[in-house]
């Protein structure tokens, strides 16, 4: 199967399965499940579910389970990008090519539909397509990436930045918490759906999942300003326009470039123990670095 | 052990508890800690921790158990307050007697203790004081409660009621959801952190939590309008300055007050099966009918 086929399967697999674990779009209250659906069906890259996908298939895990995990991972994600789209944060009314949540629909809206994609992904992660051990564990991981110490400190460090000259190391603090921890947990997740070898296994796939998480970021920056609203989905050049430090402001487009060849180096280095195994998960890593959107 | 001797060392345990399961308030990042902190801590009736607690007694749940319970309980409370009192939301300036999260800081910072303290909630529950079985099955439960089925749900029907005039029907469906599913949760979480009999007893818990939760808003109601905003720490005549349909605007405040005493007799009904060792659950009852903030 090449790249293209497993990414088409993985990706028509996860979309079935959030079908599955969003509220149906008629159930009482039909108004927030609706914009539930609207944020989270049908857009976006799925980065999140084919890190776990990749990192399940290497662990064993059953493809039930993986989906579960997927989905949840993608719900935080979905919530994460429906609040911060808010007015009172980056104000933006452009996300996945189509009009952010609060602009479809209005700001109450908005803050319900990530309030309870975020409780949804934990209803997900507890369906007994996985054993109740493997859910506590998946749990945990997935609020700890989540919460004040991972997606949402990362959050509070990036908009206390705004205006503030951040030097390169404070600029990576932030990104590992703000995008890497949950990027992190995705990989994580996806392995912890399955038998992990060992403690060291473990340690091998974070290291592989930090340098991809980075590489992400630093890609993020350098689309920002090379790359136009159209083909991003949402709008471009926003972060220089808010005065936020990025990479490319830091260190410049030419070295935030050998900056993500370097991070796509340390992820395949990373996956060296597992062999042909760990094939998906190489390409993703091109796939992350790569990536014109 | 008087009821009053019993509440005391509940909530001197569930204050520490809470101490315990959020960040420390000099942990990265440490301004959105200490907001976390500011929202949770020193303030609040902890009605659902008492439950909680009361009900985990009747179950022999361990008491370390029941906190990790009760404050995943209490953090996604105040994650819904300091929500609602959001300005696109309720705007509100004064909760439990203290300036809202917004005011004292800032909406972003709100928005995220909001999002942060959700995730606490599961990062407590999957906390090793539990086995991964109950582990698994409290965060499901208060997952539900707290959704787009729960609190959240409810939330979203009360927000598109104002100005339209809902059936008595209509009411009791939105409270049942925006905050009866979340006393409902206290009540079951409790008993399942120990071991409950069997499933009429669930169903027993059930009945009684229902009527808990309806009373509570009932006297809710009656005390938006017969109660300064000094005495109840949040602004008085609130739902009806924004056109809220209430059981006072719908029924009255005598039928109001008749319908509250109802449902504690109901409460106390459904606790029969147990005899004594519900005593708690029933003086519970009372201090919800009979609080006067």
């Amino acid at each position: 199967m090449t790249f293209e086929q497993w990414t088409r399967l993985v990706l028509d697999r996860v979309e079935t399965a959030l079908e599955h674990y969003l509220p149906a779009a008629d159930a009482v209250p039909a108004p927030l499940h609706d914009a539930m659906r609207y944020a989270v069906l049908g857009g976006g890259k799925r980065v999140r579910p084919l890190l776990c996908h990749a990192a399940g298939e290497l662990t064993g895990a059953q493809p039930g389970a993986l989906d579960a995990a997927a989905c949840a991972l993608e719900m935080i994600h979905v919530y994460s990008l429906v609040h911060d789209d808010m007015p009172c944060m980056d104000d933006d009314a452009l996300r996945r090519g189509k009009p952010t949540v609060h602009v479809q629909y209005d700001e109450p809206t908005a803050l319900l539909v990530g309030d309870a994609l975020q409780s949804q992904a934990f209803i997900t992660l507890t369906s007994d397509v996985l054993d109740v051990a493997r859910q506590a564990k998946l749990v945990r991981e997935l609020a700890l990436a989540s919460g004040s110490v991972g997606m949402a400190g990362g959050q509070a460090i990036d908009l206390a930045s705004v205006g503030h000259a951040l030097s390169r190391e404070q600029l990576e603090t932030m990104h590992r918490m703000k995008t890497g921890a949950l990027l992190r947990a995705s990989v994580r997740m996806g392995a912890l759906a399955g038998t992990v070898a060992d403690a060291h296994a473990l340690e091998s796939l974070d290291r592989y999942a930090a340098a991809v998480g980075l590489a992400f970021q630093v890609v993020d920056d350098i689309l920002d300003v090379t790359t136009d609203s159209a083909t991003l989905g949402k709008t471009a050049g926003k972060d220089a326009k808010d005065g936020k430090p990025t990479y490319v402001s830091i260190i410049g487009l030419d070295a935030s470039r050998a900056l993500a060849q370097q991070l796509r180096a340390d992820a395949h280095a990373a996956l060296e123990p597992f062999g042909a195994l760990a094939q998906r998960l190489a390409e993703l890593a091109d796939l992350v670095v790569n990536r014109v959107s």
